[in-house]
Formats: structure tokens, sequence, C-alpha cells
């Protein structure tokens, strides 16, 4: 997958909700099922142009509701700092259990890991 | 403020940017200076009937909005998971300052502290 594949997959899951039925359809099948425009022409029963057309329509909405918006560089943001919340987390209960095996610190340590895993699935 | 305006000015926070610029004038003078619609019709040279339709339109298209995409949703789910972690952070510095005073454990949890900050703000 290249970087303009990935970086259209994420947009579509962000902000996929705000195109048509048919943009939302057709963008999936493009990007997300892998079908080429003639697969998808066949199967949509438009023409391959038709196609094209809707997928860059979809494309070009994508990208200004997240030049507009900037949800995706906002989520990724948070989603970096929760990540390093995780790794000071993951360093105080080494200390913790080499040092002072304290029962309750390790019930709050686990409760965090937790809240993590919820925060960044 | 009453319970549509704070969710009103919660939505504009985040959509705002969506809206054309004339309805993002009247929104903002309407429920961000908390103007008469009087007031803005004749701030904008339009009538009294022109600045409630912009302002309608305008809470309708952030409506819309959060209905399809949920950032606000997901955003307060986000913001009330780091809080408890925060909760949890605070516990844990409790613990140590009265039983080890470990400075690597505390140096450790100033820094999740300065980060959820930074998340939080």
């Amino acid at each position: 997958m290249n970087d303009k594949h990935f970086s259209m997959c994420l947009l579509f899951d962000f902000y996929g909700d705000i195109l048509t039925e048919k943009q939302h359809e057709l963008f999936d099948l493009y990007y997300n099922e892998d079908l080429s425009l003639a697969e998808i022409a066949e199967h949509a029963s438009i023409t391959r142009q038709g196609v094209r057309d809707g997928i860059v329509r979809a494309e070009r909405t994508l990208l200004q509701m997240e030049d507009k918006l900037k949800f995706v560089e906002r989520f990724q943001r948070i989603q970096t700092g929760i990540q390093e919340l995780a790794d000071d987390i993951f360093k105080i209960n080494k200390i913790n259990q080499e040092r002072y095996q304290n029962l309750e610190i390790e019930r709050l340590l686990t409760d965090i890991h937790q809240k993590i895993s919820l925060l960044t699935e």
C-alpha cells in the first residue's frame, strides 16, 4: 500500500460518512476492496470514467475536510501522546516490580493500562 | 448559557470552519459575541430574517456534521478517559510520596502529568 493509498484510507475512516452514498461505495470498492476501475464500472453499471470521476470527487471532498477540520492530525497527535504515556507507565511498573511490589500501585497501573488500550483501539 | 447555547458553541468549535464565511460570521456574532439578531442585521447590512436564516442554516450544518462524524462525542470520550488516567496517576504519586520517595517514579509521574495537560488543553 503506497502513501497516497494509506492516507486516503485514513481520511475515509474519518470523513467517509460525509460522502454521498454513491461516492462512498465507489471509494470503498477502489481503496478498501482493491477492485480496478473496470471491475467497479461493471459492478456499478456506470462507465469507467464515471467511476474515476466519482472517486476523484470523493478524494477531493476528504482532503478538503481534513484541510478545514484537521481531525486526522488531531487524533494522531492524541494517539502519539497516549502512547508516550504508556511508555512511562511501563517504566513505573518495572520499578515497582523490581523494588517495591506494591499491590495498590500494580492495580492502578493495570487500570491505567486498560484505559490506554481503550483509548487507542 | 443554556444547554442549546453550550452545545452549539461546542459544535462551532469543532466544525465551524466548514461553514460559509457569512454563516461563520453570523453564528459567531450571535453565539460567541452574544449580539441580538437586530444588532447583527445592522452590523451585516442584511435583514433580521436574513440573519436568522443564516444562523439556522449554520446550526443545521453543524448538527448534521456531528450526526455523521461524531467527533465531539469521540473527543469527549477521549478527554474523559484521559481525566480518569490523571486520577490514577495522582493516587500513585501519593503512594510514592508517602512510602518510597522514589525520584525516578516521581520524575516519570511529572512527565505523565505534563503530557496529560497537553492532551487535555
